[in-house]
């Protein structure tokens, strides 16, 4: 007897019901459980027809086991905030599949990733290339993740930065902005908390601003701006060159 | 008497239905104007209300120019394939109006970026910190592109390559392969074309056959690994790092 189970490790975008790719929504819609974080998980709850099993932070490996087992013979959506494979739990799906040697029916449905839903808010940061970059340091050392902040510094990429603080490592936001303004003086960056959600807040704000009041959550993204990065009437526009080809 | 007019700046995702967003499909369907180059103007035809109007490469400023003016009276959507703050339209737009003082009414909807489309096919080769580049030296001088590349390398970042080759300029893609070969070697790469639309294909290939092949066009992505990027059964992925803090 074949097994009828399958996996989807579903990205639910920024939070907003609109911002959900329609292939996201059917997969929950379609499932027999929905396994995610609490946070996820209320952002679909309304479209789930199955059960739900939701945990808290840190509980990754265990939701990752849970929903593969239960995937042997159920369809099952495990949720993930934004894409799956952008500091989401796709990679370690994967990981634990291969290291276990499990045979699942698995398929990863990409989202919109935060600084999709955010760059918007804000005109259009990013435009061109590149570099994202979060600060938590709890899977990745912090000299690593020092290394590539300035290394992007100096190939004058817009940067994303992810994750920029929480309660447990306040430190690290500081330490990255110190970085920015050694490299690019006390600039100004955006910074978006609760994209395309409740609690939504935008603003620019400068280097040591950032460093010196509480605006920035594990909720919010920063765009760094690159030399050509304008910012004007409260938005920041990083031009993709048409002006030195065109005339806009 | 007030204008009705809206501007919508959308994000049609890589090309099938299933990856584009509910706000871009409600906003391509209450359009009185669907403006886009052909080929993004293809995925979401059958959509279409009210009119269409489809132009070819490089007339990005003259479709800008004809999209804000209709959106003074009417409803327009400016299709934009992936996301339009990603090497895509969105910048142009803000340019365009800042520099005009024209009073618009408009508003972007992200979409899912060629880099989330791409990664589940080849498994999770992002999956964390990563840089991405655009290889078009349209817009950008060669120099840039290439100080870009090879402080990503240094920064031990994965790299999404987009726009990697075109028919009027292979020879940047031969340098950025020999770029990415001086720093880590003859590593192999990801390669996604077409992702998630008709004509898909991906390959796990030797940067030295990324040159010699002629596999590589502009609809494809490409995605350099970092360090810790492993390789195995056809699939790419880069760990999160949990199994240096957990047993996965």
């Amino acid at each position: 007897m074949r097994s009828q189970g399958k996996l989807y490790i579903v990205g639910i975008g920024p939070g907003c019901r609109e911002l959900m790719t329609l292939k996201a929504k059917k997969a929950i819609e379609s499932s027999d459980y929905v396994i995610g974080h609490k946070r996820y998980v209320d952002f679909v709850r309304d479209l789930v027809k199955g059960k739900i099993i939701e945990s808290g932070m840190g509980r990754e490996v265990e939701r990752v086991r849970l929903a593969v087992e239960l995937a042997k013979n159920n369809v099952v959506s495990l949720v993930s905030g934004g894409d799956p494979c952008v500091y989401g739990i796709a990679p370690l799906v994967i990981e634990y599949i291969q290291s276990k040697g499990v045979s699942v029916d698995y398929e990863i449905i990409p989202g919109v990733s935060a600084l999709n839903s955010a760059s918007p808010l804000l005109g259009s940061p990013i435009s061109g290339d590149h570099a994202v970059v979060s600060l938590s340091d709890l899977l990745v050392p912090w000299e690593i993740i020092e290394r590539r902040l300035r290394k992007a510094l100096e190939g004058d990429f817009v940067i994303a930065i992810y994750n920029p603080s929480s309660r447990k490592r306040k430190g690290n936001l500081e330490k990255a902005m110190k970085i920015v303004m050694e490299h690019r003086g006390d600039v100004f960056v955006g910074v978006v908390k609760n994209a395309c959600r409740e609690g939504e807040e935008v603003r620019i704000m400068k280097c040591s601003e950032v460093i010196s009041s509480d605006f920035v959550d594990m909720s919010t993204i920063i765009f760094v701006p690159n030399s050509e990065t304008v910012i004007k009437n409260g938005m920041m526009l990083t031009p993709r060159g048409y002006s030195r080809k065109y005339e806009v």
